[in-house]
This record gives C-alpha cells, structure tokens and sequence, in this order.
C-alpha cells in the first residue's frame, strides 16, 4: 500500500532552514548543519548515501516513485534539473501555475489533495516522497500525510523557518513507527493517525 | 558529577502546553493531552510511576536533589505545596522576590546562573531537576543546563508555549545520549555541548 511520506531535517527546536532563506540560500544562514548527517555518515561521493545507520533511511527515500513538493522548495533547490531521482514523476504544489517552466517529469498542480492523490497513482505501489514545509502543512490540514519522516537533529537553531507551524489548535494524533539512532541523527518514523 | 536537567514533556511540533494556558490552565487548552504518557504507563495511583519503560526516567526525576523552576511555572503549580518530592530545596527563579510566599524548601533567585549553581551545590552530587521554557531558555543563554530530557509525545499540538523560543541565532549544539522508545513517548536525553 502506498503512503505519502514527508522527509525533512529538523532541529531539535523545530526548524528546517536557518535565517534568511531563500533564493541562493536554499538552507538559510548556518542551515547545512541541518544536512551534516549525510555528510558525517561517510558519504560516496556517486550517491551521497551515508554508510552508517542513516543508509536505510536514505535507501527508503530513493525508493519512492513519486515526489510532491512545494513550488518554493522546488524553485529554491534548482528544480533539481527536472529529475529527483531516478526520472520518477514530480508534481509541484503552486497557486499559479501558468508560466512556470515546463519539465518533461514535472505536472503543476493547485490542489494538495490532488497532488497527493495523483502521485500515489502515479507512484505504482511505491511510496511518495513529500517535501517542503509548507505543503507538510497544507497536506496535513487535508488529512493527505499518512506518515513523517523525521531527521531530528541534536542542535538548536534559534531562528529559521519552522516545520510545524500554522496548524491550527486541533491536535494531529501520531503514532511513532519506528526509531533509528544513527550517528549525527535520529531518525523518527510517525503515522498519521486518520480522523 | 551533578548535572543540571531539564525534564519537559513537549509535543513533536515543540509545544509544552495547549493555547491559553495560565492560572486554573497550567497546561492550557487540551494541553494535558502531553502528560498522557505518565497515565498510560500504567501509573500507579500511590506515585504516579509508569509500570511500563517510562518508569526509569520517573526515577530519575524523583532522585534529583534541587529543583530550579521559574516563578510562573512553580505558581500555575501550586507550589506544589511548597514540596516537589522530597523535600529537597526549590530555587524560583524570579525578577522581584520581594513579596513572595515563603515556604521552608523554597529560596527565591534572580539570576539563572546563580540558581543553577546554588541548587548543584544544594544537590549533594545528585542531578539538579530544571523545569518551565523561560528558566531552559535563560539557563541555555547563559550556558547552565548541562542536559535536556525531552518527553517527546507524538502529537502536533498546532498551538500553545514553546519549549524553544527567542534563542536568538547562535547554534547551541546537542549529543544525543539514549533513547527509550516507550509506549505513548519518545524519551531522548541530550547533553549540551559546552561553547
């Protein structure tokens, strides 16, 4: 059964950027820390993946078969020349689609719900990988996340651009799926509990 | 080596309590929901204790020799009646002692380093138990908290006080020391790392 996952980097204190993000900046000011993990885990420099306990999840990320992620994101991380990984099918989360740059693996899309929906068609039994904070958030909201992966990281930022933010005061229940202590890292595996 | 602790039940999203916490609210609006593991746990109606993984880091808690807390916590508390377990010495961090309610156990500190450091001596080699977000954020700042016991209940509260606000943008780096995946609760202990 498919799930659409979020994979994301946090602080201990919740953030996944440093100040400043942006355009050039993509991590905001100091906001590589967040991704030292896969460097630290001994990473081959052909595929950036960490030998150390952090492999697996790294090998579950490459294994979805489809990505969602927020225009933003998107734009900021250089559209990742159009291919992810392994050429899987990209559908962008944007309020405008018109005019954005056509990539022949990439569908704009308006709607979360659709996105994810469409992704998981698309994704053929595999999982989807979701990214960005913003759709996180929005996906959330619509009851379309059915699972976090999350790479907590044991520093405090202080400033930057939160994860979980914006929610509303209606608790989101989870259930933590799995925890793996790696080096550097620790890698927390929640499911969504459904309304 | 006595070490200074702080003990926090906080929410994946990095809330501590619900919205409109206060007096008569300590938790805030459904806020108790980030206590539930200690009711799970199969507590014991005599002490409160877990039966179940949790009951370790009970212990822990209830074998520290002071307590630094901040006077709004300690007063939404009650004061616990002037003894949190015990009685071993209360430092109340606070900007004006003057006026406040004198209970033997209890002395009554402005300045974070000072009472971080009265309540080790006061200790007698044991841990110090710290509590509230404004004394972990001051204690932070100055660099007296030695380790975070962070409760990490798999919730998004979506609103509420959070444990790590107004750090400003100075990395405070972390190692994470153990892990107990308990039922209802992740429990990660950190040590700070000195600057």
């Amino acid at each position: 059964m498919s799930a659409t996952v979020l994979f994301m980097s946090m602080s201990l204190d919740g953030f996944i950027t440093g100040p400043d993000d942006g355009p050039g900046n993509g991590l905001g000011d100091g906001g590589h820390r967040l991704h030292a993990w896969l460097a630290d885990g001994g990473e081959d420099p052909a595929s950036y993946r960490p030998a150390d306990a952090s492999g697996a999840v790294f090998d579950e990320l490459m294994a979805t078969g489809a990505v969602v992620v927020g225009r933003r994101t998107f734009e900021i991380a250089g559209s990742w020349n159009g291919d992810h990984h392994d050429d899987v099918p990209i559908f962008v989360l944007t309020r405008r689609p018109e005019g954005a740059r056509a990539w022949p693996n990439v569908t704009y899309v308006t709607d979360v719900a659709e996105a994810m929906a469409r992704a998981k068609e698309a994704a053929g039994g595999r999982d989807v990988l979701v990214h960005g904070a913003r759709t996180a958030q929005l996906a959330l909201a619509a009851g379309a996340l059915d699972e976090l992966e999350i790479h907590q990281v044991p520093v405090l930022l202080g400033e930057g651009r939160r994860l979980f933010e914006g929610l509303g005061r209606e608790h989101i229940e989870l259930e933590l799926a799995r925890v793996i202590d790696a080096p550097g890292v620790t890698h927390l595996r929640y499911r969504v509990r459904p309304v």
